[in-house]
């Protein structure tokens, strides 16, 4: 508890804990005013995330390199991972497939042109491990062809029926399970000397002893349940509020509240000049989801939803997602970077928002 | 006036200059000889260009580095810019619309491919820096991407509507011309360095007197614009007697027209063994349309046009582009060039230029 | 004679020639046992075109450098062509088309990936010559973008009418021979330094007599074309008995079969830490399907076949052959190969094959 209390004064986002009690109050008091609760469970996920970062690292740097390196890998997108089961147990399978496009889309152009512009600011050229870079921009492009594949296909043909993409869905999903697996062997295993130190954690913070830190991690796994159960509620009224389409929550809002935490340390790893640390979070979060959360959606959905979830996205979200993934692989090709470099990428995300915050309802 | 003389005793192309009286005696003699007036306007703008492109090289000789290098960047499509306006006033948004897109393949396409052939019909290999040409083409893929946004996410979710489209049109043009406000900066201002010596003159021509130079600025502009109402009246018509479709005549005619200077530079470029030149010509005005000529046409059409233009571009318009610009990536990647690489990026062109000519009209 | 049992004696995937006289015999004795029939077709076909392969190389190794290189580079997809041919006799364009795009994604996905993990699990890292790399998928990428152009743009605008997409299937078939000849012209006469010794032949492989070469060469090609026909007769009811789909016969079978010698000798390479081979095999195969058989096949639809034979694919191969080119593209790129990389470019491989296989009949 006290080394709760020392990490809550060194890191400024912990502060938001405070909003954690107030958005359960809230949901007791008044459980139909939307659009507060929105806001305060945003606000509540945000520190809890950084939190089970913090807690996921400690575990993992007590147990050694190899199964630490499988923790924390497997649970860096634990946030995500939760509020998209959440959503799956209410139904929302649009909310899950957009939050999942939305946090590869969100991963790899906001978190990356975020760590070039930020790194540019401060420095005025940036250089970073190309070799490392392409590496994990490949598999990146690959995990998403893999994904990407039925909807491509499905799409293209529209004879082609629900049954079909069912199917392919599950065939699909078992297929880049066993693709993470032996990607967990290549990586921490085989050639772990190529994914040199992209550890999440910020340099000079202690980790916490196992107890606190296997306590933080089960407590803070609920909280962030509980939480997202309010969130995942709230988020279509209060979206309707604001005026934002179904798309836009989903693409956007989620992936940004999910990722808050990897967001920061990228963004921080970049001001630093550890651009290869920025990079890693970014891509390796992004493969991640790719080839292990959505696979693992796809497969739960038939246990704890009320109806199984499919792989095929709208076309739109095709396109970005294929754009996006492009776009990572042709800028990281240079090893160079500067502040103009992060304003285009960040321009493409933008172009993408827009988008999706004008689209019509009924087209997403 | 002796100046003037002088150059056109100098550069051949000048001696074009003599159909700027004849395409005007012309249409007031027989304003419906449509095909006349368009060959002979077409002869007209291509010398008119070249004045205008070595006009704005020299005031920006005098004006110092800075200013001069906004003004070329800026004035560098003036040609484009003039008879899209044209087009715009005669409410011809289709041909607009098409020439913006076939201006950005012709210069990567027809371009980039022309150098790499002509120059290496006479160097065995050409080597150029990669990393300048990387960075080029990856601003341009970015910008294409920002510019091709609307039209794949329309195109592919059809129930977006009309006026889904035209809001994101115009908050994308806000988007592109910030976004090319910045570009100034970086290559202007912050990393200038970086854009070495990529001038659209010739070696040894001397640049004019200031006075010389903004008069005959001013003088062509209008020309080109008086010109152009003959071009962009007559096109259609003429187009229709040799048997072209719109589309080709607004990817492939006009591009070609309006860019004329700056191929007959990149290519001169290249046979002198400066493909960095030619490259930096090439990309670099293709980059401009999309970010700069592109936003600009969307932003005046609600001023001078009888209606606003929106950017959603027809599918295969979307595929060519993005292959242009992909093709641009691939091929500047490698540092190093033949010939046959200028036949392949040629034979892209080729494939395109035959598929819009034989497109049947109502398709386009 | 006595040469060919000594071959026989050393490859022992030429045991399998006892198929060709059984085949003949099924053929005979039950011409209605089409599953039999298609099995035992596909195991004559592979020998036989192993044989070809290397009675091609003999005939290439006693003529000389340019000409050798020429008739290997012409011939080395010669069991292809002679299966599509007895295809297009049989009016089956369709399976034609299917088995074009399957081949060049087979020999880019599964020979460049099975390549890379076969040589990875023997060899740590594997480096290879990056320049040639890139340069020979620079060509595919090319070559396939020409290729796809027809089917991008009249899938895009579906008022694009058959007698469009026929003509300039034509014209483009012209265009991409004409290109190819270029090419011949490019990598064996003007800049044959650049493609050093990138042979199919093994290593340690004696070549025959030239006699014996050109009578097993003319020989065998009437072998395969006899069993080929067995093979397109069989194919579709036997593909109908295994429940595969007509797209998936074309696109993986009857690709896997054509290509099997040429996939056995890139795989060996990539053993022996020869991937410059292996990639050779792979990029430079692809390239001449689409450069070469594709536009051959074209312009013979109009002599041999009952109906014309245009370029059009449906749409989901274009989406594959995109995916599959532009992942050649990136992951040559680095000049490192490790076994993982073929695992991801194979899963993407195994993704296509089981879309294809789940794919209602209808929508190929």
């Amino acid at each position: 508890m006290g080394l709760l209390l020392a990490e809550v004064r060194r890191n400024p986002l912990l502060w938001l804990l405070v909003f954690v009690p107030a958005v359960f109050v809230a949901a007791k008091v008044s459980p139909a005013a939307h659009t507060l609760l929105f806001v305060l469970s945003v606000l509540a996920i945000v520190p809890l995330a950084a939190l089970l970062s913090h807690a996921t690292e400690s575990v993992a740097a007590k147990t050694g390199d190899a199964a630490g390196g499988l923790l924390n890998a497997t649970l860096g997108n634990l946030t995500e991972l939760v509020i998209a089961i959440t959503a799956l147990r209410a139904g929302q399978t649009m909310l899950v497939k957009a939050s999942i496009a939305g946090a590869i889309v969100t991963n790899t152009l906001f978190m990356l042109g975020g760590s070039f512009l930020l790194g540019g600011l401060k420095h005025h050229v940036q250089e970073y491990n190309r070799v490392s870079a392409r590496l994990q921009a490949g598999l990146l492009f690959l995990a998403s062809v893999a994904l990407l594949v039925p909807s491509a296909v499905a799409s293209a043909d529209s004879a082609a029926g629900a049954a079909f993409t069912q199917h392919l869905s599950v065939g699909l999903a078992v297929l880049l399970v066993v693709a993470y697996a032996l990607g967990m062997l290549f990586s921490l295993k085989t050639h772990r000397e190529l994914f040199a130190s992209a550890g999440h954690g910020e340099e000079g913070e202690a980790p916490w002893p196992l107890g606190v830190a296997l306590a933080t991690l089960a407590g803070v796994t609920v909280l962030v349940a509980l939480v997202s159960e309010i969130f995942v509620e709230s988020v279509q009224k209060a979206a309707e509020d604001f005026g934002m389409t179904p798309a836009f929550v989903g693409f956007i809002v989620v992936a940004l509240v999910g990722g808050a935490a990897e967001i920061a340390s990228a963004f921080s790893g970049a001001r630093k000049n550890r651009l290869d640390l920025s990079i890693g979070i970014a891509l390796g979060s992004a493969s991640q989801i790719a080839l292990f959360v959505a696979p693992v959606l796809v497969l739960l959905s038939y246990v704890v939803g009320p109806a199984p979830m499919d792989l095929r996205l709208w076309p739109g979200a095709v396109v970005m997602m294929l754009i996006a993934t492009l776009t990572a692989s042709l800028v990281t090709n240079s090893g160079r970077s500067a502040w103009f470099i992060g304003v285009l990428v960040l321009m493409v995300y933008l172009v993408f928002a827009m988008t999706l915050y004008l689209l019509p309802p009924s087209a997403a």
